[in-house]
């Protein structure tokens, strides 16, 4: 049996939607309030402020989804690389499932990052910052199974297929859809088979 | 001798800014005008709704870009993988010179795109959709002369380029500053000059 969501639970589920689809800066509190029939009382009883209540979004956000990638990039069913080609479908599923509109809340948070706090903006670094490790571990691996080109340095790789993402979400967002994701697995793909080349950075 | 800026000039140019630097929900009327010494009737007067406003912000701002690009994608003096390499240097100098905090509007728009109506939304589209198109007709000229990668699709390369250098700035926004954009170089120059492979899409 279900156990019956706490009210701080439904405020938290009920915000990551709204800042997903609205933004940071667009998500009104009393409006959220109302669609979950709290009182605004109850907010301040749980949170200090709106940027509290965005830490608190944003810690159960990239909780459940470093659970989902440890139990995905631990699979040995699947080659590491198998593994990493299920997560560039898997996050393009998982940013549709979670609004009427695609989204990421680190990409989301990161526009309003200016106007954030110093902590916020930590929060949300180290929440990208661990992504990113974890998918260069993964990387790591199938560079060792000879899946992936081995000239490539992991860390940044990891990076790049995120800033990859993050811009294909923009571009969903702006009218391209499901296209901008198919470009960002193409490309992701074409990256790990061919190698990110010479640099003259 | 500049001539003055007219007042909805004014106005436009602090909404740019402000914009790029709190997003378009973060950016409240009030405080805008306030700021230039302006009052809300004159506002009123220049623009039926902030979302009007928006659009006149984003057609200026779209327009001195495609004004640039033009100039550069077409200045013989270079070779057309030299005038594709200071593009993409030039879009992170740009981007930083805008405002207190990298940004592009484009993607702070897009990132409000779920809450804006259905003609700001097509003309945002629309200046991506430009910008890919002057970019992939340079991807093609310097697929002629042999300096990029010739099985690669201009159109789609283009719009790769674009949807990371909009992830860098995320990427940017939320921390890595710089580095993002180096990265954005690097993996962009790679893509070029080694192609983007075979895909399973």
């Amino acid at each position: 049996m279900m156990e019956k969501p706490s009210t701080r639970d439904r405020i938290v589920v009920a915000g990551r939607r709204a800042m997903l689809e609205q933004g940071y800066e667009g998500t009104g509190i009393g409006p959220l309030l109302a669609s979950v029939a709290v009182p605004k009382g109850s907010f301040y009883h749980f949170f200090a402020s709106k940027e509290d209540f965005a830490a608190a979004v944003l810690k159960a956000y990239a909780e459940q989804y470093r659970q989902q990638r440890l139990e995905l990039f631990t699979d040995a069913s699947l080659s590491p690389l198998a593994r990493i080609e299920r997560h560039l479908v898997q996050v393009e599923h998982d940013s549709a499932a979670e609004a009427a509109v695609p989204g990421c809340l680190y990409g989301v948070l990161a526009q309003a990052a200016p106007g954030l706090g110093e902590e916020l903006r930590a929060q949300l670094h180290g929440a990208f910052a661990t992504w990113e490790q974890d998918l260069a571990a993964l990387i790591a691996q199938a560079q060792q199974e000879g899946e992936v080109e081995g000239g490539l340095d992991p860390a940044e790789t990891a990076a790049h297929l995120i800033d990859l993402y993050e811009g294909a979400v923009i571009r969903a967002r702006a009218g391209d859809g499901p296209a901008a994701f198919a470009r960002f697995r193409k490309f992701a793909r074409a990256t790990l088979q061919r190698g990110a080349g010479a640099s003259r950075d």
